[in-house]
């Protein structure tokens, strides 16, 4: 091995954002949806197999930055990921993400992956696979509050995940819905742009709002939730952002990821620590019931979970292998001698002296 | 903006293992170990402008993975960090090691880097600026136990900052010491190789104790610690895992990073919760004595903090500008409306296409 070239073990498959974009697109976003919603219930299904924690959150005005592992004992994930309201002002993300998945028996990283377009795509896979479960039979309309760079995932997830074909979206800002009206035009939905959260809900069975104001707002107010409907509520999801008014929860049957991580983040801060919730994976094993009738409320109170980074990150390391998706990264130090990095470091001084 | 080209705001800086060595060598590693003591010693003053947690560790039977984040306000920092001592068997290291610094206000990264080399740096630096405060004034000699992959970093640290000129090595493993020995060679240092660690021990004012086996191990027992020594105690850093013989902890003045982190991982696992030490941020700025006598034994109950791996990202931020010792990664997704990362998907597809 020359010294001034890294060894096999120093590499680390790296999948950038037009990587990203090239695997995605070469599969199809759709498929991908499916695939990865696929890879999502398998691991909420295996549950019990994970080591699980709420993520650790450093919170500032602006906004937060969180690192979200877990392990199912063979692999280990986690991803890196912010939240920052006021970005899209100064033409940032409001949400980028990265992540890595690393051998538990080495400690080794085998992936390193953007995952602000992952994160995008595995939330709206999470929330179709669960209102698979959830949703009343045969719905077709979903109202979409909120039409930021979550929203059209969210609509074609949906669509290929749970057949509905028309969508209703709402925006405070108009311009919002505009061009999500405009990305949507010929994916196969019916797509109509609303002038109020009210008229947006008007024949939907499902609702789901993605609003991401760090603070208390009031996304949905109770008059606005009729029977029957099945709410996928995306945008609180730290401690002082909720959307929906409380007396909307204690109308609902209330499903969560992981609750000491939904108590903290989700809708249900608003109500007391002992407020009733089910696992949405003990749903998913037919541990616990979904929806079991046409005038029950359901409400899936999501955070965004580990788990289903592990399951997005789980794809990517599966999908990209044998392409040209990926670049190597010469990220971990590989002497000769495992014991010998000093001398890695001093040999590398002799090869640059020559050179 | 070309669609298939990203866009400013994706690119983050990554300094990979050969950048890193020519970044240090370049400087000098006696250099960079002197700067970056100073980095270090200047947030410790500063501790209580840190957010703290004690790293989050996800153990298993080969080893752990530990993610340690920490914030001033302003910036950002975390590192991802295993220790799996069977690694060397397999031609891994033990410790590999990247890490992350970002923008609080934004929660961009802006510098992604190899840190196996950097926290072999940064832990060194540490052990050696604490010295500063509690070895004995005008010890000369060090005892470094443990001859792998951190020892002749140590040494240096120790020489330049404290102005150590010998050190007598001791390893279970001889061919260990050899390797040391062989890479201080024309260091500037007086090199004792030794036979057992009785041997290493005597007429040293400083023990650098650093093993790597998971387990409780007594690698210093209570006899072979002389009155006015300094100890820094490097190996212990996990769950089961301490080097020192507990008699030698109640004889001792004991100097820790974080407690909340040390009594879970570091020698003092072994005593009482209330057994007491003093933060080595008191010392360093004055509201806590460091050594008080000659006779007085120090013992420095190193861990590894959060902290020192934000001083070494931030040396390293500090030290890249205008150098080509990076490259920049395509890690976050740039749209040209932040809120439309559908559409900057959508886009991709159609160059794609006339690609």
């Amino acid at each position: 091995m020359n010294a001034s070239q890294p060894g096999p073990m120093s590499l680390v498959p790296f999948v950038s954002v037009d990587d990203m974009m090239r695997l995605v697109l070469g599969i199809g976003v759709e498929t991908v949806l499916t695939e990865l919603g696929g890879y999502i219930e398998e691991d909420f299904r295996r549950w019990e197999s994970f080591d699980k924690t709420p993520r650790v959150a450093a919170h500032s005005d602006e906004g937060v930055i969180e690192l979200m592992p877990t392990s199912d004992g063979k692999a280990y994930g986690f991803k890196y990921v912010n939240g920052h309201p006021k970005n899209f002002q100064g033409g940032r993300q409001t949400v980028t993400a990265f992540g890595v998945l690393a051998d538990v028996d080495t400690g080794y990283p085998v992936l390193l992956t953007e995952m602000t377009i992952l994160t995008a795509l595995r939330t709206a896979a999470t929330s179709a696979v669960v209102a698979k479960y959830l949703a009343p039979k045969g719905g077709r309309t979903m109202a979409m509050i909120g039409n930021g760079a979550q929203s059209e995932f969210q609509c074609l997830a949906f669509k290929t995940i749970c057949g509905i074909d028309t969508v209703r979206l709402y925006d405070i800002d108009p311009q919002a819905t505009a061009k999500a009206a405009r990305n949507l035009a010929g994916k196969g939905l019916t797509v109509i742009p609303c002038a109020s959260a009210q008229e947006a809900v008007q024949g939907a069975e499902i609702i789901t709002t993605c609003t991401a104001d760090k603070q208390y707002a009031t996304i949905l107010t109770d008059n606005m939730v009729g029977a029957g409907v099945h709410i996928n509520a995306i945008g609180g999801d730290c401690p002082g952002k909720t959307e929906l008014h409380k007396d909307i929860l204690l109308r609902s049957d209330v499903f969560v990821e992981y609750p000491p991580q939904t108590r903290i983040e989700g809708e249900i801060q608003q109500m007391p620590e002992d407020f009733p919730v089910t696992e949405i994976w003990r749903v998913m094993t037919g541990q616990a019931p979904g929806r079991t009738d046409d005038r029950q409320i359901t409400l899936f109170d999501s955070v965004g979970f580990a788990t289903e980074d592990f399951s997005a990150l789980r794809y990517v390391h599966d999908k990209i292998r044998g392409t040209n998706l990926y670049q190597n990264l010469d990220l971990l130090a590989d002497p000769d001698d495992p014991r010998d990095l000093f001398g890695m470091l001093d040999r590398r001084s002799a090869s640059l002296k020559v050179a």
